[in-house]
C-alpha cells in the first residue's frame, strides 16, 4: 500500500452560528467566529489516496487526474464562495472544519473509488495553527 | 539604521466591487473576487520599523510593545471582520490589498512615530502567491 | 472518528547530559547538544485529539478551549524556560525530544479525557529537520 | 512506541517514460513530465523510525547517526543526479515518486533494523503540492 | 509607490559547465552542479512590479493579468524544461540563477512596461537556502 | 548589481538582562526573555551579498564558498552556544537580535570584501514572528 497526497487550496467566507441560539449564546460558544458579517480563510486541502501501483506507469494515480477531480468536485464549489450560503454539500450543517472534511470526503469518495483506488484521508487546514483530518467511518 | 519586523495575522472576509459598474463589468474585471456573498483570506501582516538602538536595551523597539500596538490599532479592527462593511479605515475604498496596506500605514504611522522611531514598510500577504508592500509616500 | 490538531510554540533552553558519564563520553554521544552553557530551540508542538462531533456545534472540541488547556498545562511551563532546570514534569529525565513528548502527553491526557474526547498524538518539532511523535502506550 | 523523523533533501533530474510506448502515448499519459531533455525537483525526504527508548540516552535513535546513514545510503546516490540514469536502486523502474519511496525503503530498512529499531515510513515530497508515503509491505 | 509581488513556480533541469574548461576544472569550480547527466530544482519565482493605483480598481495591476503574462512569457519556457538546452533566452549563457533572473527580467520588462507600470525586482529561489534578486541595471 | 542570499541556521541560548538593573526592572522591560536560567531559539540567518557577475562562472559569488565562510566565521561561534557567555563578538553587549545582526555584519564584512564583492544585508529571524535586518552604517 502506497499513499499519495495532493494539496489544493480554496479561499472562502464562513461563520459559525446556530440559528436557534440567542446572539449571546452564539457569541459565548463561537466568539468572533460567529460574526454575522462573515470572515474567511485560505483553506488548504490535502487529499490522500491509497492503492496498488499501476505496473505500466508506476503510479497509484495519475496526479494530474487526481488534481482535476478535486478541482471539479470540490474546489470549484468552495473557492471564493460563502460556505454557509453557497456550497451544496454544506447546506443545513454548521460550517465547521469538521463538517467541511466530512463533506469533502462524501463528494470525493465515489469518484476516487471509480478509479480503482481508495480515499484514505481528507485533511483541511484552516489556519497555520488548526487542522482537521477525517479517514471515513 | 536597523530594521525590525513583526508578523501578525488576521482572518477576514471581503469582496472587490465597484457599485456604479454592472454585475457583468465587475465580474469581467474582478472575476470570482467579486462574489456578492463574500469570500475571505488568512491575511499575514508584516510591519517593519527602523531607528537607532536604545543604548540601554539594545532594542530599536520593544517588540512586545510593537506587537501590542499593531494588535490594538489594526488587528482588532480587521480580524474576523468583513473588510468592506466593518473596518472604519477602509470605508469608501475598494477592499484591495493595495488599499489595505495604505490603510494600515495610516493607522500605524502616528503611533509608531510617537515611539521615536519610523515606520518603514507595511507588507500584506493575501495568499501564498500574492503580496503587496507600501513604504509611505 | 475525526482528528483535530492544534499547533502551539515554545522557546526553551536545554542540554543533553548524563551526570554519571565523563565529559568526554557526554561529548562523544551527545556532541554539541551537551554544551554545559546550554543552547535552545523554537519548539513547535502539535496536539491531536480525536472523538465524535458535538451535534450542536459540529466540533470535536472547541479549539479555543483546547488551546487554553495546552497553554495552561504545557506552554507556561516550557516557554522561555530551561527544560533541564525548571520544568517539573522533566525533572530526573534526559531533556530529549522523546522525553518531552511523553511528558507533555502525561500532562495533557487526563485533562483532555475530562472533556469527553481522547488524546491521539503529541508531536514536537525541535528543528526544521527533526520531529518526534508519541501516541501513548 | 515513539516515532522519530529526520528530514533530508536532494535535488535531482528525472523524466517519466515507457520506452515501448510511442512518443504520443508517453506525452498523453505523462505530459510534460516525459520531456526527453529531463526536468528536475528539490525532493524532500522524511524518514520515520520507531522503537523503544534507550534508557541511557532517552533516544530512539541518535539523530546524528540516523542522518549519517540516510546521507550515505540514499542522499549521495540521489543528490545532483539523474534518477533515470545514475541511481542504482532505480534501474529498470519508472522514475515515479512511488518507486522512489519503495527504493529508498529497500536501501534503508536493513541498516535501520541493524540499529535495533524499525523503519516506519518513507515520505518523499516532489513539489509543494505532491507527496508519497510508504510504510513497507 | 506601491509594490505588488506575484509568486510562480517552475521545475527544471540544468547543469553548470564551461565547455572550454576540462572536466576537472568544471568539477573543481562547480562541483556536483556540473554533473553531465543533469540535476534539477523546484525554482520559485517572485515578480515585483510597482506603480500608482488605478483609481477605479484600487489595483497597481490586476494580479490575474500579471500571472497570465508571467506564465506565457516565462513559465511555459522554463517549466519541465532543460534550462541549458531548451530555453531560448538562456542560450549561450551559464545556467546560473544569476543569469536566470537577468533573462527573466529581459523577457518581462517590455510587457510589464506596456501595462503602464514598472518591473521592480525578479527574485528566483533555487533551494530553500539560496536565492538571487535583480533590480535591473 | 545582482544580490545573492544564503540562508544558514544556528540554535543558541541567550537571555536579555542589564546587570545594573534590579530583577524587577529587568523583568518589567524584558519579561520572560530575562529568565536567569536562559531560554533559546532556532535562529535563521540570511546573508545577502551584491556585486558584478564573474564572466566565466556567471556567479556573483560561488555559493559554496559563501556558505563555508559564513559557517567558519559565524555559525561555529553561535550554533549550540550560549550567546551571552560564549560568543566572542557579543561580549559586553545585550544579546538582542539587533546586536546579533551588527555583530555578524562586523565578522563577515572584511572577509566578504576580500572576495571582491560587498556585504549588503544581514537578516536574523528569531521566531516566526520577529526578524531584524541590518545594511551596515
Amino acid at each position: 500500500m502506497i499513499y499519495v497526497t495532493r494539496r489544493e487550496r480554496f479561499c472562502a467566507a464562513h461563520r459559525l452560528v446556530r440559528d436557534e441560539w440567542s446572539e449571546e449564546k452564539n457569541d459565548e460558544v463561537f466568539g468572533k467566529c460567529s460574526n454575522p458579517n462573515w470572515h474567511g480563510h485560505n483553506y488548504v486541502l490535502f487529499v490522500t489516496v491509497k492503492g496498488n501501483q499501476n505496473p505500466e506507469t508506476g503510479f497509484i494515480v495519475n496526479i494530474k487526474h487526481l488534481s482535476k477531480i478535486i478541482k471539479e468536485k470540490v474546489i470549484t464549489k468552495l473557492d471564493h464562495k460563502n460556505i454557509n450560503l453557497e456550497v451544496d454539500f454544506m447546506q443545513g450543517k454548521m460550517a465547521s472544519t469538521e463538517n467541511i472534511v466530512i463533506g469533502i470526503w462524501e463528494e470525493l469518495e465515489p469518484v476516487i473509488n471509480a478509479l480503482g483506488i481508495q480515499l484514505h484521508c481528507i485533511k483541511v487546514q484552516e489556519t497555520e495553527n488548526n487542522f482537521v483530518e477525517y479517514y471515513g467511518n
